[in-house]
């Protein structure tokens, strides 16, 4: 295993330290990522977070327009109660606070203890269930939750920004979930530090359509395919799962590991279908978003987009993983 | 050879089209990247380019504030003049054009042939020597350009943006490529499609010290090392060809394959060692800016700021690869 790391053991600590270094925006504590101008009052919080090793996601969207504070876990590993109840305690503004959590046994437990125990915040929370590769899977009753935990948190994060009460901001970030779809495509395993070598085997000639962002295996493995014919699979999976109609927010993310220039090679595919269907792309991301730490792929995800969902996509943000507008 | 690829052949149009695709204010020909509303009259033009395989860079910076034009060439390989020539010609707003050129000996070759035969257009040329690691190397008579590449097109495309005349955008360009540093480390070699295999071997337990972009041998290889010994080999290369003093602009980069979060890790290292030398990260970029595919590994690339370097790198910048103020 080679990695650009200290010791396994320190990985995430030292990450996060690098990325406050990084951004003077933001401040850590027990590896909560907040704001460092804290909570604004009147404003609805907005707190994630899940296992790392998925950067970005989730501690590289905290600033203003998106999140509040991320509760960042050991790789692969929910962050436990006691972190996500200081951070839920410590963003409330008086207007509440917002979970938005990717639907994995783990966090979805650990937020509701969190939800349960924190006194004098009133505490909505979204589940983000996106993936339409499996219902159920390794850590995961239900769909899982990935790429479009994104579109959740910069749209919802918008919302709360503009002072919406915490009921409008937890029904735009619904709203977002169920108009979104993902599917993800490995070439590769990721390697975890503590792990030293790769979670699962893919011959060198097959993918895996499906993947999950923790390696969690997809429907099935098939002969690796020009870009095309996988993004067609992803986006016949998507398409059956909720018709493509309309304007669309589209993002292409990459698991880590593989180059941009693969990255605009499947977007083109991508825009290629979805213009034969007759919808439109008029938002798009095209990079590393969500990732599993060194896997090589991709996944899509697109969001059905209405009027007011694109304004609040368009709206400013500032975060390390995404910033327009200031 | 795994790859989200259509062939070998087409992966440089493919990922053009996707860029164009995915970004409305670009269009493309001939494997130029340009701005889509054209040039703007009075405004000096910024051309760069080079061989392709180190997205975002170039195509990705062309933009509003940054480039007018990107002439990619196949993977690793100098455009020819013709491109290049049209793309002066094409960005021309009589203020005259500006070439940023990487010191690789074809790219410097074929902007001089473009150079003096475009007719009409006053051109001015900068190149980009910032990697300390090696004097000559496999392309390049004396240093390489690397990272420093997009310090100087961010800086000189805000000078133009502002109306500044050739000489002055030429000035600044210059005066950013002097203040410049850079330092490269790899851990994998990365794999061109078209050679279809890693284009040279790097043992399990060692890294190359001072790589190039293109997999140019750089100074020695060493056992891999924890992240901080690695940061402070790069530091010390660039401290001691040009002391660390005053505001900096830092960017820690990855080479296409190394998450994020490993270059975070290395960030507050490099932070860390700045401090110690007394001088202050005032401007930072961690993430992959100038890549070699889908090596893994990083390069530092550090300026030395005054206030009006500062104030242009902060000016507003809308392009795939960097944006902010817009």
């Amino acid at each position: 295993m080679k990695k650009l790391i200290n010791t396994a053991g320190s990985v995430v600590d030292d990450a996060l330290n690098g990325m406050v270094a990084a951004h003077p925006t933001l401040r850590v504590r027990d590896k909560v990522v907040y704001r460092a101008e804290g909570p604004r009052p009147g404003k609805v919080g907005l707190v994630s977070g899940g296992g790392s090793g998925h950067e970005p996601l989730h501690a590289g969207f905290v600033g203003y327009g998106m999140l509040d504070a991320a509760c960042c876990g050991e790789i692969f590993t929910a962050p436990v109660p006691d972190p996500i109840i200081e951070a839920t305690m410590g963003v409330d503004g008086g207007a509440g606070v917002l979970h938005i959590v990717k639907n994995y046994t783990g966090d979805v437990l650990n937020f509701e203890m969190a939800a349960d125990a924190v006194e004098g915040v009133e505490v909505a929370s979204v589940l983000v269930n996106d993936d339409v590769a499996v219902e159920d899977s390794l850590y995961t009753a239900g769909r899982r939750g990935t790429g479009a935990t994104l579109f959740v948190e910069k749209i919802a994060g918008a919302l709360a920004e503009e002072g919406a009460p915490l009921g409008e901001v937890a029904a735009v970030a619904t709203e977002v979930n169920q108009r979104s779809r993902s599917f993800g495509i490995a070439l590769t395993s990721c390697t975890p530090p503590a792990a030293g070598k790769p979670i699962f085997d893919l011959p060198e000639a097959e993918v895996e359509l499906g993947i999950g962002i923790h390696g969690e295996p997809g429907r099935r493995r098939v002969p690796l395919a020009p870009a095309r014919e996988l993004a067609d699979v992803a986006m016949d999976a998507i398409h059956g799962d909720l018709p493509l109609r309309g304007d669309l927010l589209v993002m292409v993310n990459g698991m880590g590991g593989t180059p941009l220039s693969e990255l605009y090679v499947v977007f083109a595919e991508v825009a290629a279908y979805i213009k034969g269907k007759g919808a439109r792309v008029t938002r798009s991301l095209v990079g590393n978003y969500v990732t599993s730490l060194d896997m090589q792929g991709f996944s899509v995800s697109i969001c059905l987009l209405d009027e007011t969902l694109a304004r609040l996509w368009d709206a400013p943000v500032e975060t390390p993983g995404l910033r327009w507008g200031r």
